[in-house]
């Protein structure tokens, strides 16, 4: 058991930067809210997976929609809250436990806020390990923990609750409404009873997060190389550095989709449907989804997020590992490459 | 107080595809609906609006999508039952009457289907006296009734709760959940007080849609103009008769929408969103929303819905009066013309 204080946020947010392969929204809009949540309800305790008692009802929140959107549409601070409770009065209890359903992106941040708003502990720990666009693609999906009822607020005030024969099904019904919504929602869903917390969450990524974030401060105040000094944490691999020459950028069907090109010694490509998917050097491909494919600052280390991309940003490309049961069958038939239409297997990463 | 048997459901259900004005969905499937739940359950019991307690719980139930849709793919007849259950559930109490939202279309017959499964009794009414393709276009809008909760529930076990800051936001946000659930699902919403039907319905609507019906039937049974029947029963105006010599008909956004060309003396062209909205004779406008601009059979006085419209169908249009309460300012403004889009205001009938 731990407390997250406004000092943790800056370093959590660059983590979660890195973490969220380019998508995930980008966790500044997130820190703000969580930072101003901290400062009104002081510090959010933070326990380790294992501390959980095993009846908790353990709640995930987050932000839905197009990290083109979250830019200009900025979440009020109380939607969460209002999914939280919509989701609480159709259980019919409440939550014990709120944790992030991605570490990546603004999806750290968000759990965050609404701990300190509700007055609950968090717990370190995700159930991606990492961002990935869909709602169904989530650790608790592979253990047949359903992710309806689904709570969905938006900054008008609407709300909807969700129950849905399948992950897939709620994904694809919450993702139609979002859109209509303004493309940027609350969630509260996939529910977690405390005994599934070691099978349906990838454990203490919000403190892999911080890590990430502050190697990468501290390498860049000693002059050394931040982008190396997150390539050691995430155990990655570094795919390829050169220059942004080209974005293709379109908001569709509620995600932000498109195509980045690189220029250094060779050529990069990297695929995206809010999440990089697929890089391809010099027409070969060298990583695949579910693996992290994380774009750098070169000089700072700071994350690029897919909507940042732009024309002369010179980036560095790291590939690291997902969790080892994204590359289960099962976990590629969820969010392996043939799952967003690729004609290609999942790739390992192997060092550039 | 009258009961509902399945001798009545031939005539109530042309009378309500008359009435509704060429949308609505055909209520051949819902009378099909109708016959097999009264066949289980036995005939529905009807009150006049003046019989409802004042405090009664009275909840439309209805089908809602695409017009095109509901040809190929039949509701499964439970989903109705699945969502007035969801409703009640977040109301907190249960209904104590089924009362249709419109009359016109599939929408008299689900009701009906509704009330004997649910072993409950119906309201002789509905929320708009025609049909209407959007979901905030009812008289309870106008008194400030809001159609949230609403409950939508499909066909393959898909439910959702919307609570919405507005009907024109439950509208929206439902439309684009119903279009991914197969652009054909049912709905609960939009509860009446027993004090509220008077200013919230339309009477004796589903009396007047079997009179009409009837009297279609008996001037074909007596060789007499079954459609002249229908207007004298209609009270409307015969606006155009001819051949039906072109039809554009696209299924957007959740819609039925297009345009019929009729050639007779001159020429009448109707526009419609799941129902007909506008009609144009020789380019000029005879009939406007939210009078009921309806297409019959020639021969037989059988409603022509804007789905089965097509080349060498030989239709007379009707014209008939709209309830007053569409007609005020803000009647128009929710179902007028210029909130389809058109640049005219609404033209009163007159005779042709």
């Amino acid at each position: 058991m731990r407390e997250i204080g406004i000092d943790a946020l800056d370093d959590m947010a660059r983590g979660a930067g890195i973490l969220g392969t380019g998508g995930g929204g980008d966790p500044y809009v997130g820190k703000l809210l969580a930072r101003e949540a901290i400062r009104r309800h002081g510090p959010v305790t933070v326990y380790d997976i294992d501390e959980v008692p095993a009846d908790a009802t353990v709640v995930p929140v987050s932000s839905m929609g197009a990290p083109t959107v979250l830019l200009e549409k900025l979440p009020g601070g109380t939607e969460e809250l209002t999914a939280l409770r919509a989701l609480e009065a159709v259980l019919g209890r409440q939550a014990t436990h709120i944790v992030p359903i991605e570490v990546g992106g603004v999806n750290s941040m968000i759990p965050i806020a609404a701990a300190a708003q509700a007055g609950l502990p968090l717990v370190d720990g995700d159930a991606m390990g990492r961002a990935f666009p869909e709602a169904q693609m989530v650790l608790p999906t592979l253990i047949g923990v359903r992710n309806t009822p689904m709570a969905v607020a938006d900054d008008k005030g609407n709300t909807l609750v969700l129950d849905a024969v399948s992950n897939h099904w709620a994904e694809r019904i919450a993702r139609a409404a979002c859109v209509q919504m303004g493309c940027q929602v609350s969630c509260a869903d996939t529910v977690l009873r405390g005994d599934q917390l070691r099978d349906g969450l990838v454990p203490a990524t919000l403190t892999l997060a911080e890590e990430l974030g502050r190697a990468v401060r501290v390498a860049r105040a000693e002059h050394a190389d931040p982008v190396a000094a997150a390539v050691a944490v995430l155990g990655g691999v570094t795919l390829f550095s050169g220059k942004v020459v080209d974005v293709e950028r379109r908001t569709t069907g509620g995600f932000a989709r498109g195509r980045a090109r690189l220029e250094g010694t060779g050529t990069l490509e990297l695929d995206f449907q809010n999440e990089h998917l697929l890089a391809r050097r010099d027409g070969a491909i060298v990583a695949t989804t579910p693996d992290l494919i994380c774009v750098l600052d070169t000089d700072s280390g700071e994350p690029v997020t897919t909507e940042a991309m732009r024309y002369g940003l010179r980036v560095t490309v790291v590939g690291a590992p997902c969790d080892p049961r994204w590359t289960t069958p099962a976990g590629l038939e969820l969010a392996g490459p043939r799952y967003f239409g690729y004609d290609c297997d999942y790739l390992p990463l192997t060092a550039a």
